[in-house]
């Protein structure tokens, strides 16, 4: 074993920094003899210098971010931080002046990945990034390399456990989003603000990831569809244990049946009960990946938390550590492939639509007449009266998102169609 | 890219190896792009040289496997022949001429994982086996070098397709052993000698090659406690539905509590419905992975199967293939922890025991005694008389292995006790 520690500087200590810094401590001698070489932490940059940190040497605690990693010294930096700056000047910054990176951003990943790698390319570097997708669960690894002799046609998940959380509070006790949602704020599974999980956004980044690595294309963040889930209520869970499905929020990354596009999107869907991603319960995380080969693998695990982030971020640090020692770098960005990335518009599925219909003889015809004009074909009706009023559940086969959207768009316009009460996508079949 | 190809040899030419050669020219040009550098088939090594194989030049095809290996300019031996002999030479002396090696081979991993990685290592070669483990689920890189800076602290899996069949179909049908035995030979999922899947060999093959990568200790093949599942009983399964379980094959690797020792074993156990491992149908494979950080991940997909496979043999090989081209080799054994490989008389788990008994007073209180003198503590016992003779059903606290052991034999000379109908554990809880 060389004798000389590999030098560490951690981006953040929070949540999931302090547990990095925990397990580099506690588990010192597995990482030397795991890496080759020991570990050690050189330095801590943090927004609250005061803060008690226990278990780290207040003399390697600094605010001066930009100055550690421009210490020329360090072997990996530990990007913890989160968000686009200063993030990403520091990450810039480190493989500048000589280092290797291991991060858990994800937005920063999806927004500017190809930048980032194209830095850590020019220097000669490692950027690592398995704690930006579903923490602890190895999703990047397997896709990167596990099936990099294999053809992904689909990535298929629940990557955001707090929008999990609530969608399966909701599922099992009939609550609506607004109860189930304060339950996820009081358990500390949603933020004060929880706009980035509940509208997708956190998913968007990453399908975005996912699907760049997936399909060895650059994928932008602005290229994934994004739909949140703050509109789905008890009725259409309702509706979906009538269909044998739950629903779920799920990223959708997808290769066109030509081979030549894909897309990538994040929407709540339904799906059977009887998918495996159906029972995902709580904050868990799931991801099924359909390849030509391999067929149907799934990798299921904790998405969040500080150990479990943690535990993503050390493996990266392992093997950064490894090629360090060797004087290699791993496989970097893979986007020779540069498919076409198409728009929602193109995306094929089946829709799940519940109109509100004026209660008289032949809306049933006018309403399937709309659906055939525009090539969308109907897989089943289902007619309940009451008073007058009258709702009609209409699933679809297989459709182009953009056909749906005009089907829908000419609805509205019929008279005997009071209101389009809910549209879902059904998926998973 | 680099112009000049990387030659790879197949050796052995079947079900596996075809879908390899088959992937390896219809994805020609990504495995290109993805290692750096074009791959060459450069020979492969069958029995039966006169078999038309689709796709393959015959000019490449011998029966000489040694000669083959022999001939220098090879970079990756592809060995998917199986079993110890001729297997075991051919990639020692690969090795010895300078290629790295991609193996399947379960058997002669668990049995010789120790002298071949010290053969690679010697010769400064890769020795990778992704595809020996439950096909083409990514597990052993996951192990490895996702949770490379964590501790893992259980492996528990089904990692045999044939018995999960066998067993997923006795448990929904209501089938004896042999009958879903017949069906699962009839579908091809059964070899024709099926005892290296029912009497857990090939089970416990896979468990010693993953608590040897989780733990980072040598476990060998002798060190895995094996019982197979030929003797599970239509019966047991009513007892397990009682229990509100099922039954698997399972493989599980466990540290003990106080860190310093491991076992490794392969028998039947009821697991709790609850459980994701419970809900594994046909053929598939899952294998759960506990560990301090990352808690609880879980892996699932086709555990065997050529295309499956030949997935996992390709993704090393393009692992591989970028490790020559860069000059470096990966991971590499890692057995530096070198715990203590406890027997099975260690493992502390629960018990289902039924006995056959008198059916009068005082049974209870003495088989209630046997157990109590032997310290193992009873969680349940349920009494079914019929006809003068009656069933005891007894499930117990956690206790080790020895001290059940010595409880049944106990038991057995009791009067009282006319016989031990069956002793299952209970794992998952």
């Amino acid at each position: 074993m060389r004798t000389r520690p590999l030098k560490v500087a951690l981006l953040g200590c929070g949540v999931v920094g302090s547990e990095v810094a925990r397990i580099m401590t506690t588990h010192a001698d597995d990482l030397a003899a795991r890496i080759g070489a020991p570990v050690e932490l050189a330095g801590v940059a943090v927004r609250r210098p005061d803060k008690v940190r226990e278990g780290i040497d207040p003399a390697l605690v600094t605010t001066d971010a930009t100055a550690l990693v421009k210490r020329g010294d360090l072997d990996i930096v530990v990007e913890v931080i989160g968000g686009i700056e200063p993030a990403r000047t520091l990450i810039t910054t480190a493989f500048e002046h000589g280092a290797s990176v291991v991060s858990a951003n994800k937005a920063l990943l999806a927004q500017d990945g190809a930048a980032l790698h194209a830095a850590a390319g020019e220097h000669g570097k490692d950027l690592y990034y398995e704690a930006a997708v579903a923490g602890a669960i190895p999703l990047i690894r397997p896709l990167r390399e596990s099936l990099a002799g294999d053809k992904v046609n689909r990535v298929l998940g629940i990557v955001n456990g707090t929008t999990n959380f609530i969608l399966d509070k909701m599922d099992t006790t009939g609550a609506g989003y607004q109860e189930a949602l304060d339950e996820a704020t009081a358990l500390g599974y949603a933020e004060a603000d929880p706009t980035a999980d509940v509208e997708g956004f956190d998913a968007a980044a990453k399908a975005a990831i996912l699907a760049g690595i997936a399909f060895h294309t650059r994928v932008r963040l602005d290229d994934v569809y994004r739909e949140g889930m703050s509109e789905v209520t008890a009725a259409d869970f309702a509706s979906a244990k009538e269909m044998g499905c739950t629903i779920k929020l799920l990223a959708i990354c997808e290769r066109a049946e030509d081979g030549a596009s894909v897309t990538a999107r994040v929407h709540p869907a339904m799906i059977p009960l009887s998918h495996p991603l159906a029972s995902v319960r709580g904050a868990y995380n799931a991801v099924f990946v359909e390849s030509d080969a391999s067929g149907q693998l799934m990798f299921y695990g904790p998405g969040a938390g500080g150990a479990p982030t943690a535990s993503a971020v050390l493996g990266d640090l392992v093997a950064v550590g490894r090629n360090r020692i060797t004087g290699t770098t791993g496989p970097g960005e893979s986007a020779y492939a540069a498919l076409t990335v198409s728009s929602m518009g193109e995306v094929v599925t089946r829709y799940h639509i519940s109109l509100d219909v004026a209660d008289k003889p032949g809306v049933l015809a006018q309403v399937a007449t709309v659906f055939a004009e525009h090539g969308v074909s109907i897989d089943t009706v289902r007619q309940q009266g009451k008073d007058g009023e009258a709702s009609l559940v209409v699933v679809t086969h297989r459709a182009s998102d953009a056909a749906l959207g005009g089907t829908v768009e000419a609805l509205r316009k019929l008279d005997t169609v009071r209101g389009v009460a809910s549209i879902m996508r059904v998926e998973g079949e």
